[in-house]
């Protein structure tokens, strides 16, 4: 779905405030819109680079809201196409390909680091 | 960091605010107050494993950003305890292993799928 009419098919909210999100979404570089037609001039909405790198985020919260929140069973599942199965994402460390959980890292400071967030807390 | 003074101290906010966010993660079942002493009677807020599940997210929420939001580099980078180094989490299918993106899947009605989303788009 790319176009604006069948977005609001979809979604059946106000014409106003489906533009207003899109124009959202289109300012914060997420999707951008294209013309692909000039005769009659007509545009529609894809998804850049940096939306379709969203795919991560929106699978863990999925994920999250399948384990906590979905009493029925998960509302959409994936296929991966290359093995056939439905699967499920996992974390997996990008240097050494082991498991990824809260408990197996340690946070650093990268290079972006601004002052420490902490003020002095207390003891 | 656990206790009520200490997120005061780090994250600044007035108290009933602090107060008002802590009690919302706890009706959501993300942390839970944990009495640790009785004379004096004191509490502290612990992660759920509802809330440790979260993990996922906020890592990939974080390394969208370092991607697209991060000019410095990341203000945090995470060191996986197993292989010693600084680590992406990347996304492998939980039944094959193979890598896993949004073009690598088909998305298909789960068991807890309700009436499809879809109104009739127009063609």
């Amino acid at each position: 779905v790319t176009r604006f009419d069948d977005f609001q098919g979809r979604l059946r909210i106000a014409h106003n405030i489906l533009k207003q999100r899109l124009n959202h979404l289109v300012e914060a570089g997420v999707i951008e819109k294209v013309r692909y037609s000039d005769h009659p001039p007509r545009s529609d909405y894809r998804l850049t680079e940096k939306g379709r790198d969203l795919w991560p985020v929106l699978t863990a919260m999925r994920q999250w809201g399948d384990r906590y929140a979905a009493p029925d069973g998960p509302p959409l599942q994936v296929a991966h196409e290359a093995c056939g199965h439905i699967s499920d994402a996992v974390l997996v460390c990008s240097v050494c390909g082991g498991r990824l959980a809260a408990r197996d890292v340690r946070a650093t400071h990268g290079p972006g680091a601004v002052e420490p967030l902490v003020g002095t807390a207390k003891p």
